[in-house]
Parts: C-alpha cells; structure tokens; sequence
C-alpha cells in the first residue's frame, strides 16, 4: 500500500490522481536526470519551458480548445477573476450574471465595481437548490457577456445545458472541468481554479475568446490584462511552475483513463449511485432537486443538526473523510472529482446504509 | 548520492535547502499519516491550519515581525503588487519611488496608474550599476510611502542602508529577504515573491504596518484589499498551500543554519570570494560599483559577447548552471540565494580562474 488508505472528499483542495503524485513524488529531487527540482527551476530554462508547453497542449488537446482560442495558466484564483472579467470585458458597459450560489454571488457583487450587473437568475429564495430553466434567464439587450457558475460546489447544483445567449458566456468552471466534454468554441471565456480537478492549490486556468481580448479598463493592473497576458504566454512574471507541472502529470493520468469522455462516463456512474441511495433513503435527503444536480458535489442532509454531526464523526473514522457541508449550507457534502476512485463512493454509501438501520426510527 | 550534482545560479525560481526537498518528498503522498498529500488537503482543514499558523509563526520570528505589522500569504508574484500597493496605499495621492533596475521601474510605471508618481532617484544613466546615496533621493513632502527595491536581481546591486525618509518604505526584498537581519519595524510595508530565498514559485510575502489598512481605492479587487486580506489571514480564497508548507520546510532549515543572522555571515562570504577574484581579474570586470554590489546576485562579464557565452557554455558542461546573464543586462549573472553551497562558490571560482588562463591574451 503506497499510503494509508483514506477517501478524501474534500471539496477542494481535494484528491488527486495517486499515480500523478507518486510520479511527482519518485522525480521530486531530480528531474530527469538534471540535478534540479522542478520547483527550482528558471521559468525561463528550456527545461521548464517544455513542461510548460506539453501540460498546455495536453490541457488544449483534453478540452478541445479551438485555435480561436488562449489557454493562461495564472494565479490568484477564481476571486481574483471575479475583478478581471468585468476589468477586461465589461468596458464600463453591463452584463448579465446568474446568481446560482455563493460564487457567482461573490462574483457580480465585484463586477459592480467596474460596470453595471444585471441579474439575470437569481435561486437563492429556495436555497439555491436548482439550477434557472432557459425560458427563466432576463437577458438584456446590451450585455457585453452572461456570466455563470457551471457548478456550485457548496449547494451541489451544475447546469445541465449551455445557456442560449447572444452575449457571449463566460463561466466558472473550477469545480467541474475536465469531468465531461465541453464545447469551449461556444464561450467567450472559461475559467477554474485548478485545485478541484486539475492540480494543487494555486493555479487558475483561464480559456479566452481572442476576439475579446484588448478591452481593458485603464486602471486594470498589468498582470490582470488578458491582452498583456496572451502575449507574454502567461509569463509575463513568474507562473506557479509546481502546480503547472503537476496538472501535466493529472493530464498524464487523465488521458489514461479515456479522457473527458472516460471522466463523464464515470462521473455519472459515482453520482448515481449516491443520489439513487439518497432518493431511496427515509433519513437522508438530498439537497438539490432532480435536473440541477451536481455529479461533483452531492449535498445531502439527515434534518437533524446532531445526527449530521454524528454522521460526519463516524465517517471520518472509517476513513471518509471531508463530508462535513460548507458552514452556510449545513448537512453534508461529499465531492466526487475525477480522482476520486469508486471504492471510495461504495465505502461512503455502505457506511450511510448502515448509519441509516442504526438511526431511523 | 540524494541526486545528480550540480550548482543551481539561477535568479529564481532557484535552488531550495536539500533537506527540505527531502522532507517534501518522504511525506508527498501521506503527510504525517493521514493518508493524503499536503497538495490534497482542504485548506480549511484543522492539519492544513497547523501547517499555515506555524509557517507563519516561523516567519515571524525568523525575520522578528512585531505586532504592529500583518504576514500575508497571497499570490500573483511581485508585478501583482506593483498594482496592489499604489490601489492600497495611494489614495489617489502621490509617492515617491527610487528607480534603480528594472522592477522598481516597472512598479514606478504601474503606480502611475493609481496616483502621482515621484522619481526619488533613477540609476538607468549608469546602467544601473550603483544604489543612490541618501543625499541624492529627491524626496517629496506630501508622498504617501516610499519605494524601492532591496535588491536589484538583473543588474546585481543592493541597498546597503535603509533609506531616512518622512513617508514609510515600501520596500521589494524579493531578492534578499531572508538573507540577513531587518528592522521590520521601520517599514510600511515590505514584500517578496518566494521563489528566491524562500520556496517554490506561486507565493507572495507581505508584511504590512497594520496603521497602513484601510485606504484601498475604490476600484481595487476585493482579493488586493490588504484590509481585507489581513481579516481573514490570507484565506479571503484559497492559498497557495504546497509553497507555504514548502516555505515552513525551508525556514526548519534557516534555523538550523543559524537564522538570519547565520545566512547573513554566510552570503557574505560567499559573495566577497566572488567579488575578491573578480576585481584582481584581468579579464573579468564586476559590473556593480563597490559599495552598491548584491551579495545575491553577482553580475559580470569578460567584454566579449563571444567569450561570455563561450563561459556560460563551459561552465554549464561543468554542472555549473544558469550563470547566463539577463537578457536586458547581458554578461553572466551567479546568484548566490541562501540555499547555495560553498562548495558551488568555489567551483564557479576554481572554473573563472581556469577560464581566464585559457583565455587572456
């Protein structure tokens, strides 16, 4: 056993490809064979830049990315693109935001800064339990994009369709890239924090429409131009090399296993499995409703504040552990990325069945 | 054994304390055993705060923070704050900043974004080969701060003073932090990306006057708001874990090797072995002035474009790597950051002293 056996089903950072880690871990004092870690590598040393230029064709190559379209590898996470978006695209103008969850919440309110923000949906009366029907978006007229959270990683829902918009989209997608195909040529922009399904902590993927680029507000930093950062291929200072090089090596794991293709097929298979459980359940209900469910994050409580909390406990002592829900939505969560193995699923709905026989009345 | 042997002169990202490559990666697939790796771990969690609060507390008493200023843990490299201080601490306002490289121009250019920027002093007349003296800053009454950079990595010089100025520094010690003793006390603010004496590239160092809090402008991103930053220690989003847990790993290692205190008796000898030799050379000349030369970044050259890069060639066959000077300043470059060997010191010498046989005329 190359290390003690546990389930980790942390919402993110969460669990990542064993065979990815152990690769890092066999070439982390010496990469091949030069002397050097690759955390102290130059950025600017051929050898970096190799690693650099295979992890984004391979990401390119995985999603699909049409020509028409950059891949940047920068920092700052998602919160710092909630700033970026509406600094580079929103000219001051207006555009539309689905407010699904708490993130993309977070994310209008920092566009207000720089523009004016249409609500276009808005879930939170019954709890953000749903994703809005195409008929229920208000789409207005002079919307330079249609902002969106394809998944909402505390409430367990994810867009089931593309929204139909003439603004072009633009989506936060940290929590479910990579997990299924997508069609990248139909947005203006795509965007995730890594540390979900892609790599540690520490690495934000953004994919932009070229068309779009060069519509800065003057007082957008350099570093935060989309422009600037197209041109300098995301180096215009130092990127995140550890966390590059190891979403290369993910992608390494991520093709063996049939790709995004491979990655849906068994997504649905994990996420079943638990929601066909839980709608069959007399203690345990799920959060979401039918047809906005999240494959990545399913939420789902007891009703009782003290049995949940007993149910996390008891899980953790087998092993299961990260279930607790996010602190503003309670109950409990359990986030099936990519690298979480069906052992862990299996492991995690017995210990639910047998919770259940010990504690319905 | 641990690895292929060779000396790592790179300006960083750079070489790290072996020791701690080693402790990353006897624990990179189950740190402490619980069952995951530091890169899988919720940042929310209990083992992942341990790791964050004890960095910080490492820090803090390696480099003597009082309690009047805030450790930040953030992303986005230097050039991020080149935007974030003037948003933070401008006030629409002016400031005055000491151009004396490359990157303290660009943070001037940057701020003027912001505010006013006054030009306290500008070296680029003399290829930026010397630190202005106190006498030369051209202070102004109403500046909010004052800037410069520690320590100049392109052209190899360094402050040897901490400036007497009305406003409080800011100060750029990407470069130098961690290499000898500083009275944080006398400073507004002072940052550093880690990926020279500190850890692996994808984190940033703040470390501000707590009275400084409070001014963001209004257009300034939540996640640049040190205000807001300081309220929830870093974790506004999440941060960039593996290279603070790296930086924990690094500062285990400063301890042992005497602290600042120790790095700053060791980098002086490292440095003038090299300056020694190069000012008795007849044919190589150091291109920092006596008085305003780096002990980190030691900048020379022989005269000829055709022999620098015959050198950079040799040594590199010798395992002497990345000694090729910056683009912009030409020349060879050896940066001596803490976690390089004497014995990389005296093998770059024993090469220069048989290179220049070889080759002066």
């Amino acid at each position: 056993m190359a290390r003690e056996q546990v389930f980790n089903f942390s919402a993110g950072p969460s669990v990542l490809p064993l065979p990815a880690l152990e690769r890092a871990k066999r070439d982390l004092l010496d990469y091949g064979g030069c002397g050097m870690s690759v955390m102290e590598m130059s950025h600017r040393s051929p050898m970096f830049q190799e690693i650099f230029d295979s992890t984004k064709a391979k990401l390119k190559a995985a999603l699909s990315v049409p020509d028409t379209h950059e891949i940047l590898f920068l920092q700052g996470g998602a919160t710092l693109q909630f700033a970026a978006i509406p600094m580079n695209l929103l000219e001051g103008g207006a555009a539309d935001y689905a407010v699904t969850g708490n993130f993309s919440g977070k994310a209008a309110k920092e566009a207000r800064k720089y523009g004016t923000v249409n609500i276009a949906a808005d879930t939170s009366d019954t709890g953000h339990d749903r994703i809005p029907r195409q008929d229920e978006l208000r789409l207005s007229a002079d919307a330079k994009y249609f902002y969106y959270c394809a998944n909402n990683t505390i409430y367990g829902t994810e867009w089931q369709y593309v929204p139909e918009t003439k603004a072009p989209p633009v989506c936060d997608m940290s929590s479910d890239i990579l997990s299924k195909p997508v069609d990248v040529s139909r947005y203006g922009l795509i965007y995730a924090g890594a540390q979900k399904n892609m790599a540690p902590a520490g690495l934000t993927v953004v994919i932009v429409d070229r068309s779009l680029l060069g519509r800065e507000l003057p007082v957008t930093p350099e570093i935060m131009s989309y422009q600037t950062l197209v041109k300098t291929d995301s180096m215009l200072n130092t990127p995140p090399c550890w966390c590059i090089y190891m979403l290369g090596l993910v992608l390494d794991w991520l093709k063996e296993q049939g790709g995004v293709q491979g990655m849906e097929r068994i997504k649905r298979e994990r996420a079943a499995k638990v929601y066909d459980y839980l709608d069959n359940s007399a203690l345990f209900t799920a959060h979401a409703r039918p047809g906005s469910r999240s494959d990545m994050n399913v939420t789902f409580r007891t009703g009782s504040a003290e049995l949940d909390a007993e149910f996390v406990k008891g899980a953790a002592a087998r092993g299961l552990v990260n279930v607790k829900g996010h602190r503003i939505a309670g109950g409990m969560r359990a986030s099936l990325y990519n690298a979480m193995p069906m052992e862990g699923v299996d492991a995690l709905i017995a210990y639910m069945k047998e919770f259940e026989v010990q504690h319905h009345v």
